[in-house]
């Protein structure tokens, strides 16, 4: 059986979704889940029909708590270390339909200590970098600017390491070595930097002075962090947030691991020309296809392994009739491998563009998404 | 032979400082010291004449930085948990003198979140009661307004959480686990503490964009902190701090352990009533004197553990001669405990009254001494 590994610093092999619910003791998302969310949303995201977004906790408390008037908001982020590449924007993507859906304000976390803990070789200058450079991908994505808010931790440190301190008195060594795989050799930061993940997910409590329902959307490698978090918060007198995980889009070479930004050949950067990420696509999509166009005509392709096919199933087909024309028409051979690849390209040319023009426009935008400390 | 332990969260048993300053590896200071200090100050500290400061790192790398034009600014601190007593004011009263015959400028820091994570029961509400007490205590001491800054950790982390995350992943837990005598079971934000006490010995230097010498007033229990930071700083680009390290006034109660905040009958407070300190004094000193005034006058009383004496010594009896002569009179029997305890008596209500009337004109002037980040 194949191996694999979920933390929050690494995603390797094969990653098995229903191994890792158990692991982790998430909920599956199921009809009820689904109706429920549609009787507020008035439908239902494609990445959840698609089982993208597959799991959650506490999904049904956050929406009958949004039914009795007790609205949540939502907290997401990204850890500035290096490109914003498609696999990023996905959980956003979501987010930002959560958001207009339900009106519900934003609280976007930039740990930008987080990767300069991590990486040996990262330097703040690095991660400011980033930062600047990562925001624009947020901005360029749509989000209310009157209901999102940014925070970035070392920047707003005066507002969150207080609270990041009563979250770590809650938590042992002990616990973030067995959670995380840390260890004595491991630095101070890394061991103290899952209490300040903790901050947003309770920040806007301390703010108001009241509890108010968060609700997380979020890659299932964070898992770990938001597990402690909820095991802390209600100590602290909070809710635990709920929350609501999704799959890694596969790299571009294959079905393994997750994208990774430092690798040219498994990701599409939001900042790549569209011709060349139409020649990754071309070059590298992982293909079900047969050897030769004779066999893929007799045999039909594997859509299921097919990276091209799982990009348009993830984020870039949400008509589900289409979708399922093109898996029909790739899996009976009717399709070849080049021409299924031809309509991700026109897609992620087409997506590319829009969103190399919004993020031109986020330039100097950045501010005025800031938090206020 | 009896047992201590010197920790920054705990003095226990009678501190053999000889053995401290070799189990630390501090230097002792020496005549050379003190010349060098002359040279510059014009006279040297009755607590540098007694040792009472009595150990150093790089104090003559140092001076002689100071000696080339180099400055250096001093820093030191109070983490607020309880109310300030005289045993605090120690080597804060040898930092004026510093600042005052240097001209340096002194980064005061409070570490609000230090005790918060350390103590079972307290919270941020008492450490802010503290913190606004306390500081107080440090203005009425007559530090120089345009020379002094209040480092405040929750307050100013947008300023300092970055500058301790420089730290914290230059030390493993290994490291703090050894120092500190921490341990799996420890929280995490008791961990990554010692990061943010480093960072005013090299803040000044980020912010100046250029090395600064720091010299740390401090009492010896918190060497082990300033070791680490020591081992970290070179790493980052920055000058080790150079140190000067004071012994603890002895408790009321004898010789053993250092005063604690939170014994009423070992210290006196700066808030106590001048008549209450007497009457602490009176009933709680411990004294060096014989059983009966017969034998007293008979055999003398032994000074050298009379904690009267000891106080006067360390810190309210600038005049050796003076000091010399109640020594002597002690010693031969012909000043009797009551006489010795009313000398100290005098000097604390005086000092107690004056330092009451600062005090409360030092309040609404925290604020002048804030860092301004």
């Amino acid at each position: 059986m194949a191996e694999f590994t979920v933390t929050p610093w690494e995603v390797k092999g094969e990653v098995d979704y229903d191994k890792l619910i158990k692991q982790f003791g998430v909920e599956k998302i199921n009809d009820a889940n689904l109706n429920a969310i549609k009787k507020h949303a008035g439908e239902v995201h494609f990445m959840l029909r698609r089982k993208v977004f597959f799991c959650h906790r506490d999904l049904n408390w956050l929406l009958s708590e949004y039914e009795k008037g007790n609205k949540f908001y939502i907290y997401t982020g990204r850890a500035p270390s290096g490109n914003v590449h498609i696999g990023h924007l996905l959980p956003w993507v979501f987010t930002k339909w959560l958001q207009d859906k339900f009106g519900a304000e934003l609280l976007f976390q930039f740990p930008d200590e987080e990767k300069f803990l991590f990486k040996e070789g990262l330097t703040f200058d690095d991660t400011s970098h980033y930062l600047q450079e990562n925001m624009l991908d947020v901005i360029a994505l749509g989000f209310d600017p009157k209901k999102t808010k940014f925070l970035v931790d070392t920047r707003h440190a005066s507002t969150m390491y207080r609270e990041a301190c009563k979250v770590a008195k809650r938590i042992t060594v002990s616990t973030v070595k067995s959670s995380f795989g840390l260890s004595d050799q491991s630095n101070l930061g890394e061991v103290f930097y899952t209490a300040m993940q903790a901050v947003p997910a309770f920040l806007p409590s301390v703010l108001a002075g009241k509890n108010i329902p968060c609700l997380i959307p979020h890659a299932i490698d964070q898992d770990p962090h938001f597990r402690i978090t909820r095991d802390v918060l209600p100590k602290l007198g909070y809710y635990k947030p709920a929350s609501i995980q999704c799959m890694f889009l596969p790299p571009l070479t294959g079905s393994s691991g997750k994208m990774s930004a430092s690798d040219e050949t498994t990701a599409i950067y939001t900042t790549d020309a569209p011709e060349v990420a139409a020649k990754k696509i071309n070059k590298y999509a992982f293909s079900g296809g047969q050897a030769t166009i004779e066999e893929h005509r007799k045999n039909g392709g594997n859509p299921d392994i097919d990276v091209s096919f799982q990009w348009l199933r993830m984020m870039f087909e949400p008509d589900d009739k289409k979708l399922q024309k093109i898996y029909d028409d790739y899996k009976s051979g009717a399709m070849l491998t080049g021409e299924l690849k031809q309509i991700l390209i026109e897609k992620m040319m087409m997506f590319l563009k829009e969103h190399q023009r919004k993020r031109e426009q986020a330039k100097n935008k950045s501010e005025k998404f800031m938090f206020k400390q």
